[in-house]
């Protein structure tokens, strides 16, 4: 194995100055086959994946070699390298096949969603002003890999994961009854059923409790039936976790993600802010996760050519629709009540992703899967008090009246 | 409403005196129709629970009339008062109901349950010596209720909850797939299947990272089939989730759970053990939850009368099974380092419970359950880091060890 080689381009940006420490740092712990204890904690970060990969713990996965990935770096100059310059590292799939299939809609996706990505990190690193984001490739013994950006225990951001996935095999029997379960027709071929899937994901969770929670997702789905029929589908969504209500931010927060939808139709922002509101709902709560945003699944009524460009405008809403929100309540002050509080909901945020969320639970059941890449959206900190009812009057009361019964922030 | 009227004799008891004065601030709230603002935090749980009362935020169940339960207590010197009398609170199943069938198998559990939630909860707070149980009373709107004993921010627990419950009516659809999943015949009359179930339920989570966190769970069902069958069964065990591995606890642990066991029959230590193995294991973590103990489901293969009297000595072994361990670490030192390794592994704890516990997917999945009884489980707090993972050779190293690979500590 040798050292590290990557075209400058992808070390000039600051976000991606630790993703250069974390690639120097892996050959060499690998190299000297150290298994001396790392520093605990926080510290051990960087640490740890070097660890993994000593250890031999990275079951099902694991980083990508070096010397193999100098290999496929495209001649300088080529439009698609250009494009790739300003990720957070190359493309899952090889250069090569992505430019060999360049009006496919895998390859214009992923490309998409890796924009998706650096331009989010670039903006949450711009913002948190202290930290930046550790890059981990990683692959998947059955197809496919990833490309995980975290940061963890910044100025601003308690933890920020951006990950994208492109991941392809054959459909594990739990997901294909989970989709056959939400109306899916699906013919199987001695119960085998061939996907790929593709997506940007993300949760990030500030450390002040004016700051909400954001969490994004956008991703494409292909099928082979058995009688070759390919399927195909866009999901995605973005939704908003406030501890405590600002309506102002909730109405930009809607707003902005409304104008998007409103380029590709009018009926797309009421229908998906409802699909929102039914999809993020604590069921053994009676409460909603958040204040909603939008939420869309299996979409195939339009062309690929139209649903894509509709996913797109929402994901470029993003950064948009949240960083200002960020940038307004970065500095507030908070009591420990309220931190208290925003630990509390944090709690609710784990059961909602880990009882209900389709994507958890479609990781989880996927072998291979790189669990931390799914668990990633789950808080730094979280808190269960045994019945903890807050007054009804007071500003923990106020949010919990939008959780039990959601509203209409835009019309 | 009038003011709390219980008998002396459940209010002599140390462990009891938050219990009284629950009692007391639950009617004085209600009566006063009070919605000031209650002080955040911890101190507000006695205060949320009389909030819950006025805001009606209870749906599906309701803390007991005082009226009609001073109504319902026996008459002195019965023999029955006697036995309750040391319990946390009056049986959920009203005493001449229990005294009629007092040879049913029913009566006989809830009894045994109920004194078993006394003698843990007792211990546990004389291990604490500063902290005292809260008791809650409720009652299901679908019929039945349960009684939730739960001590928060002690010195020595960080939170511990032992609750009782007693529920009866239609099973759901979901839990009928359930059993039916793990091999059940069940035939329904339209769909419905009266069931009763009956247990009790704790996990005490402590503060100091050198004492292990348990779990225990013993519990009686019965279901009547659509052609008038009785099926029954007994469920339950018990096990230990240490931070850090010490093998004379661990050792000492499984010792007294196979005496538990080997006074009724050889082959069940070694049968339910691995039983315990196989259950509290987190697939997607490729880890075991903890170090083991004992689990056993859908037990009918003896008499009621024997599989009854192995239930109650599995309870009755939970006391000496984990006080002396809670004895021998509650007063050691502890580094930051060594607290947050504990919150990490309550982040597995989670989880597992939120993930695979059947108990609680059962709990989630039937009608009117009581959240916050079921969900006491969780720990009062918990912590995700992005990729940690310890040298092997670490402390925290060991443990894991031990938790991929569980091992045989008694012969």
């Amino acid at each position: 194995m040798q050292a590290c080689v990557r075209p400058m381009s992808f070390l000039r940006h600051p976000v991606l100055r630790s993703c250069r420490a974390l690639r120097a740092q892996l050959p060499v712990r690998a190299l000297h086959g150290s298994s001396a204890p790392a520093a605990r904690g926080r510290a051990s970060l960087l640490a740890a994946a070097g660890a993994a990969l000593v250890a031999g713990l990275t079951a099902g996965y694991s980083h990508l070699q070096r010397a193999e990935l100098a290999a496929r770096i495209p001649s300088p100059g080529d439009e698609m390298e250009q494009l790739c310059a300003d990720f957070m590292a190359l493309p899952v799939t090889p250069m090569e096949q992505l430019r060999e299939h360049r009006d496919d809609m895998k390859s214009r996706m992923e490309l998409m969603i890796m924009g998706t990505q650096a331009e989010v990190c670039r903006a949450l690193a711009q913002a948190d002003g202290a930290a930046s984001f550790t890059v981990d490739r990683w692959q998947r013994a059955e197809g496919g890999g990833g490309i995980s950006c975290v940061l963890q225990d910044g100025k601003v951001f308690e933890k920020a994961g951006v990950n994208v996935s492109v991941v392809h095999g054959y459909l594990s029997e739990e997901s294909i009854r989970q989709m056959k379960s939400r109306g899916k027709s699906l013919k199987t071929k001695d119960g085998k059923l061939p996907f790929c899937a593709m997506g940007v994901s993300s949760v990030i969770h500030p450390k002040n409790p004016h700051v909400p929670t954001i969490h994004f997702n956008y991703r494409y789905f292909e099928i082979e039936e058995a009688d070759g029929n390919r399927q195909w589908w866009f999901g995605g969504g973005t939704d908003l976790t406030p501890t405590y209500l600002d309506q102002e931010d909730v109405v930009h927060f809607h707003q902005t993600l409304k104008d998007a939808c409103d380029k590709h139709s009018p009926t797309f922002y009421p229908k998906y802010k409802k699909w929102c509101d039914d999809y993020f709902f604590i069921n053994h709560r009676g409460e909603s996760r958040g204040v909603g945003g939008i939420f869309f699944d299996d979409l195939d009524f339009a062309s690929k050519e139209e649903l894509f460009a509709f996913v797109e405008s929402c994901a470029k809403a993003v950064v948009p629709c949240y960083l200002p929100i960020v940038e307004k309540h970065k500095n507030d002050s908070f009591t420990p009540e309220e931190k208290l509080w925003q630990q509390l909901r944090r709690g609710r945020y784990v059961e909602f992703n880990l009882v209900y969320d389709r994507g958890t639970k479609f990781g989880l059941a996927t072998p291979g899967s790189r669990i931390e890449s799914i668990l990633m959206s789950l808080p730094l900190t979280a808190r269960w008090e045994y019945n903890h009812i807050p007054p009804e009057d007071s500003k923990e009361g106020e949010i919990l009246k939008v959780l039990r019964k959601p509203r209409d922030w835009v019309h």
